[in-house]
């Protein structure tokens, strides 16, 4: 079976290789750079277990996504329109998709806008593009992805390949699990341009957590949300074991690229503004965030 | 009478070189470069009304306020216990100390460390140094001084001098006033280095700084202080009026400098804790500033 891959990120890249490297014919669709590098070298898998080329397709078209049985969406969240406009005329009939996305709505908006089931995947990987064509993988690589009548046929793909599968009916709840997580590590990483290491300690900054996850706990409650586990428990495990960890938000503003931040703490405030809940550590965030992005594209053109 | 203004930054320039032009005898205590430039040209005034030098004395000792019957206190809130240890041997029995500082606490603590009554005054003024003896005045100037046995002396005093003065039995409220607007202005024009008019109108800033004033007005309140006026109108006026402003704590945090932030936002949550009363957003934007002054200590050395 063909897979399609929309996105050449660290996210695409990885699982894509993953396939590749198990047989699978694999396509990733990305950026004209990326995709050079990979057609002249393959894919650089630089790993926690292994260091290869693997050798794939690679296209900058969308249209390279026909024939293919399964679909990953890697966009970043604020390219899900641009990505289900440029997918929606080549998509096979039976084609399943994926959307391996940040955020909490990025499902339902392609859903929405292609006008097909797309099941929503909750990614845990530690991954970065150290270059075109070279990824760079920091740590685990499970997906927790929601029920279908394909949820054998995924589990054994992924499991083939070395990517363990976990099938859950409370995918929205993990999602906002991750959602909450990021917003309380992403915007203060991108404002400071600090690793987690240099904030988590510093004076003030758990009571500042504390509120952004409590009003993040908040929101989903009044969305009708069941977030599993102890959140404030896993923030403060990230917050020790990633010392050296800038968030993707920090990696955008420092490159000059628009972040997904509309769509983490972004996306509390909306929800929280449409639920009288309110939300006010959550959008100090994601204003300056905001703000920075504004700054930044006057300095540096994207 | 001999007038001493401690701490010759922009606030204390300008009302030193005021009384200065108005043959009162002077001494600023400043730093090397200030005091030096001072003694050698004396104090270039650049205001909105005339553009002179004025001579006057300069001394970095703070034993030089040895003989002042009336003492400005113009340090930096941070600088506030430095200031008063050393103030206290040389001062004058009957000497009058005036503080005319930012925050809300300074005259508290400098009659606290120094057991001897200090006025608090609001000040009304923009200026800058634009250089070392140099000194840039944007606007205003005027004071707010609570009332004492000298009230009718310092108003004919500085009046004379070209400053107007308004007796208060509300200072407490009006410092708070000052305070709460700081909060709304400092902290997102430092840690986004812009000038208020390219942040006020951006998108999600105006629900920021309401949130940011009615925390202070809810910690104002449980402190029995009562703030006079309409502080959300006074934050939009100054938002519209002085668009190429930037904060004290920008200028501070672009020049590597410690800020008063934890004398503005940062009081505010304190005294918040103090009483139970939330201050989610003044927390995010103090603790970020902090963050900020650590990542520029580590980058350039004071």
């Amino acid at each position: 079976m063909k897979i399609a891959v929309m996105g050449a990120g660290a996210v695409g890249c990885y699982y894509g290789g993953m396939l590749a490297r198990a047989g699978h014919p694999v396509v990733l669709i990305g950026r004209p750079a990326h995709v050079e590098a990979v057609r002249r070298d393959g894919l650089l898998m630089d790993t926690q277990a292994f260091r290869e080329h693997v050798p794939l397709q690679a296209s900058t078209e969308a249209s390279a996504i026909r024939g293919a049985g399964l679909v990953l969406c890697c966009v970043k969240s604020t390219d899900t329109e641009n990505a289900a406009a440029g997918m929606g005329p080549h998509l096979e009939p039976d084609a399943l998709v994926l959307s391996m996305q940040n955020g909490v709505d990025n499902a339902e908006r392609l859903q929405a806008l292609m006008g097909r089931e797309v099941l929503p995947v909750v990614v845990y990987v530690a991954t970065e593009m150290a270059g075109p064509g070279h990824l760079k993988h920091h740590g685990r690589g499970d997906l927790v992805i929601g029920p279908s009548t394909a949820s054998d046929e995924l589990v054994q793909l992924f499991a083939g390949a070395g990517v363990p599968v976990r099938i859950s009916d409370n995918v929205a709840g993990e999602l906002w699990a991750k959602l909450i997580i990021n917003c309380a590590f992403n915007a203060l990483s991108a404002i400071t341009q600090l690793p987690y290491g240099r904030f988590v300690q510093a004076a003030g900054v758990e009571p500042v957590m504390r509120d952004v996850v409590q009003e993040g706990l908040a929101v989903a409650q009044g969305l009708g949300v069941s977030v599993p586990g102890d959140i404030w428990q896993a923030v403060q495990h990230i917050g020790q074991s990633m010392p050296g960890q800038y968030s993707s938000t920090a990696q955008d503003l420092a490159r000059g690229k628009r972040s997904e931040i509309d769509h983490l703490n972004g996306h509390v405030v909306r929800r929280g503004a449409l639920l009288d809940i309110p939300t006010p550590a959550n959008r100090v965030l994601h204003t300056i965030v905001k703000l920075l992005e504004g700054r930044a594209a006057l300095v540096a053109p994207a």
